[in-house]
């Protein structure tokens, strides 16, 4: 694993509880991880459980006993370690968004679809798609239960960045995360809507903001900020917040809006899709539920229904615990572990693949395009 | 009154119970109703409580015993019907949208403006402003709960479209309706929007779309609709429903949904306001409520609380039931009532006055524009 | 009527808007108020709309152009003004609690069965089997949808006693309201729990408590607290609270809860329903809304639903307005004045009658006995 | 640890963890898991990640190895277990309800008291003390945030055994389970209110019931269910549901409900605390969020707050995710572990007590005395 921070301390809970919980066909073991820092990293493979510990990126991926690569760095470092990991034979799991740049994407989807050729696995590390409401309610999208889809409302609502004096983190720096709250939540979103819907944006209109331009410097180095002066402010270089609307291929309209300004609300990841025989609606805050409302019911019975999703018919769930006990946000990264180690085993393609990320990546840039162009309608790129 | 179907039977309502919650300093009489069939205008008076009827609008507006002329027609007859009866020298109370274009809009307006000079009030029907929940929420805004504003969102979302089968009533014409969930859902959650935020948007960029493009022609003429053929189908010349995005003034931004196609939402206008103090919460299905989260709270004990507006000094309470005992949707025509009589009473101008109509319809004229021109940002006229 | 406080403007917009929504047999006409104090009740007279007032009940009720009286003073006149309306041939509605005591219900209800022998009907007051979700409930239950019955679950919370400041009114003194929260809100919860339920309570177990045994006397005298020191305190010689468990005739638990002190608690009337088939749940601050779970459905896809009871095909939807928009609490006694003027048109005896309000005294009995007896089990007197 | 079902598997899933999320002062090593088949107890030992097996508890707790005996076992071996492994020098862990019996569950404390001398701890795992939510509401009760204390409202609702045809598990049967929902939910209830509240109860009136008293036999032996006939039903020997009421020691009220038949309730732990200036309410199918409303504001802006405890200063939460990234019911099992380190390194008596389980026994033993003797108001023994 490359990386051992917010990403790296959740990536490692998933691969050390996956085979804890489901039945696997083969066993991960957290062999190395690795990070710049010496002390910080020795410190880290101790809390989280690596055997080993690397420096240099470029050594790990060259280990014999390694063979896959978890890449949890910020996004400027995915491409460069994707390509060599995947060049040096390991299967590659990396976290989203896929790159900072479409031509990144592109290259690591290439890249991914060459190692595949030789039966190495490429995953993009979209963990929403793996709480089992939103695994439900993909199932149920794909019995037909909505129907003919018309309307897909999402929003990805927190609040870190709505005191003007939080520090400038190498999230807020172009050159580090790509963009704001659009690659950071607006990536999200667009696969999860996407994955829920069971097809693809044609096109969007987005308008971007960052309410504040200037914040303190931090005052020490943060993990990925390489250099900064003792004290002073600097630009934030990325968009505070994000709004799109848009249409599917089908026809069907879509809105997002991806904001870290959304006071009161923390990590409100909603979804709601509306078709023609029902709807789904989903809040990342109750991640246990899925609203339902069956349109094909007498009106005089029907409603939203909340479906807590901890029966062990629902996805995910023949490994945990009886009805009624809910599961949290970590329990994605297990079901993202075990979902990769089945790819491995049975040599299948994993999804998301990086051809997914690579297209996310693609209606994020069609977002920032028509951003720049006064909110002009712009296609998605195919 | 002119028009004797849902808004008359709302406004009906308001007029007669105003006087028996409130002290008001003029006591509102239920004197003439009119409408196009004397059978069904005389049915509608006995129903609703008025003393007379007639058959043509103009011989309403020419009655010296009429002070005021309440207009609940489709958006057609707007126009035509007010000037008239600002030009009688009447009080006007006129449903929303004010009129189906922003031609006949600024006619109003500019009727409306004259008629002032003489002491007669104009005033839209905006009736979601008198929710005691959004007033509240209004009064918030005002004494600086929220702080600056940053994002509003807000959504309109019904369902009576979602079957194909439904007839093509009045609604779904453009010449009667002016537009479909636009002018309809739209124009409600404009106004409410910019008089919540205490500020007007700037400009806008927008989606439409008619999903459902021909549907079965009414059994019998609905009220509105003149000549139809005895069976067939017809043409949906309206939108299903209208997405866009915008900027406040301020620089806050706006997202707006209006929708017939909201399988499972039957009346779910919701607003959210996140300001950097705090943020407020409303949705019409739970009208009795009003969420709001206090930002300057230590984040410990902080949270989006409910608050049940059915305390004595919330707006409009004082003549209403002790606390918790719920009001209803009508009731925002018996607040609309009593606060047009308390601007007549007090010769003062009502609030949303036709220039407060106009320049919603203005908003829906650049909603149309940037629909048309590819969603292009669109600046709303001044 | 008589009295003229909170029940009475309540009972008044009831009997006024009937008609309005509802196609009735009969036309109520708002006759004669009546209250000791003749500018209060003349004032009442003018603000609610009744044609005439009365300061003596005796004469109101002899007069010739009364047919019905509706009763809505403090429990300990009730007996006494029934049995002469009845007595006098008149129809009479009468709010709850039926009487202050079992031995005045019960001749309540022995007059009200030789009135009906000549065509003259009785009925308490018990509203909230009006609300439409409560209705709804009702009839859902009556279809087998929940199927056997295994828990009732009641709360009846408010907190307006929270503060030992607040001063001791009629509703505090036993000479008067009878009991406290049992009367008050306990004898709301056992008609509901029974109604819903279709069968009755065979035995109870009960706490009664009075936290604040001593509070201040209001400054002026309340309308019917008569002579009042000047200043200083009094007793509360009411419960505060009564908790009871019960089980009903076929086997099925039940709990209750009747408070005062829920701290933030408006008007929350919940009751949930628990049978082998289904569940029902209701809220009285969301009146609008019935939670319904069909136990019968695949794991997989059942849940609590919230129904939006607003559709036309539900229980006094048929005037109202439109799926969505809401009503209120006022409604139910629209609805009560609706269904009690069906049966004075069509003979047959309302529900529910004075023969039911003695059999919720009854219930209230036993839980003061229960209480008295160290909580033991008591039943229900037949 | 002895027993590897599904306490077995969350007590490991704890274990396992702790020392990756926080910062412990000694490392917690997974030794020997402990059952009577051997094949399963050494799968288990590979699926929870234990070193070493054995069949005989007797064997486990004599071993040097072993510093620390975790009884995930039924209640019928609790005691045995218990007082062999304080004789051997060992602390211990023991799931609830601490015996089935109050003299099994006395012999139990007196020996933790004794051991305690020797530096042994003894703790009982009632782990919904420690969701983040619930130790929140218990600091915030402590700083008196609720004020004097006036009910407490609490409900345990699942509904596992709805269907008639669920088998007859050793849940169902007295000689192992001791009691039914009383012992399995009304236990955790119990001593979640008490610790809430700060205080005991002083006595209780129940009742309880068996709704479907004969069941089929399980198919196959179910793990705690020693010899089982081929077919067939048989007695359920133990209580459905338990209804209880009772005071605090303070004069508080309080209301309990333990079921399997609340038919749509999966593992619904509610419990709603009302004081003189606040109140709290927790859900354990949301068990991320705390609601609270401060009876201290004005009325105008006063409501129950949803808490999202997911702030890096709640409790439990410095180890764990950005706020609004919630956890899971398994995290329970990682605190407790973590606090029962804690009190290990520190040498003191851990939370709850022997002492707190015994009290807890005795409240369940009044509960049955009390349904026993036609609910007679019952005192708890001291």
């Amino acid at each position: 694993m490359v990386g051992y921070a917010f990403m790296g301390a959740a990536h490692s809970q998933g691969w050390r509880t996956a085979g804890r919980v489901f039945d696997l066909p083969l066993s991960p073991e957290l062999a190395v991880i690795c990070g710049r820092d010496a002390d910080a990293v020795r410190a880290a493979a101790g809390r989280y459980g690596w055997a080993e510990t690397e420096t240099d990126w470029r050594a790990l991926v060259e280990r014999d006993d390694v063979d896959l690569v978890d890449i949890c760095t910020p996004g400027d470092s995915h491409a460069e370690i994707a390509l060599a990991a995947l060049a040096a034979g390991k299967h590659v799991l990396c976290e989203k968004p896929l790159a900072n740049t479409v031509e990144e994407a592109e290259a690591m989807a290439r890249a991914a679809e060459a190692a595949a050729a030789h039966g190495r696995l490429a995953m993009v590390g979209f963990n929403y798609r793996r709480v089992p409401a939103t695994a439900l309610a993909r199932r149920m999208v794909g019995e037909g239960r909505i129907g003919r889809l018309r309307h897909v409302r999402v929003a990805y609502l927190q609040d870190w960045l709505v005191d003007p004096e939080f520090p400038l983190t190498w999230r807020l720096r172009r050159e580090q995360a790509g963009s704001g709250s659009l690659g950071d939540l607006g990536a999200h979103i667009v696969d999860l809507a996407q994955y829920l819907a069971g097809e693809r944006l044609a096109g969007v209109s987005a308008i971007t903001e960052t309410f504040v331009r200037e914040r303190p410097l931090p005052s020490a180095p943060s993990s990925g900020l390489a250099a900064v002066s003792t004290a002073g402010t600097g630009q934030v270089t990325v968009d505070d917040a994000a709004l799109f609307t848009g249409r599917f291929t089908s026809g069907a309209l879509a809105s997002f809006e991806a904001t870290r300004y959304a006071t009161g609300r923390k990590n409100a990841l909603r979804i709601e899709l509306n078709g023609e025989r029902g709807s789904l609606a989903f809040d990342l805050e109750r991640l246990n539920e899925l609203e339902y409302h069956d349109g094909t019911e007498p009106g005089t019975h029907a409603g939203f229904r909340r479906i807590l999703v901890t029966e062990p018919d629902h996805p995910y769930l023949e490994g945990w615990w009886p009805p009624g006990h809910g599961l949290g946000y970590e329990h994605t990264f297990v079901h993202q572990a075990r979902d990769l180690v089945h790819a491995v085993a049975e040599g299948r393609g994993p999804e998301p693949s990086f051809a997914d990320g690579l297209q996310v990546q693609r209606v994020l840039a069609a977002v920032e395009e028509s951003a720049e162009k006064n909110s002009v309608y712009t296609p998605i790129a195919a």
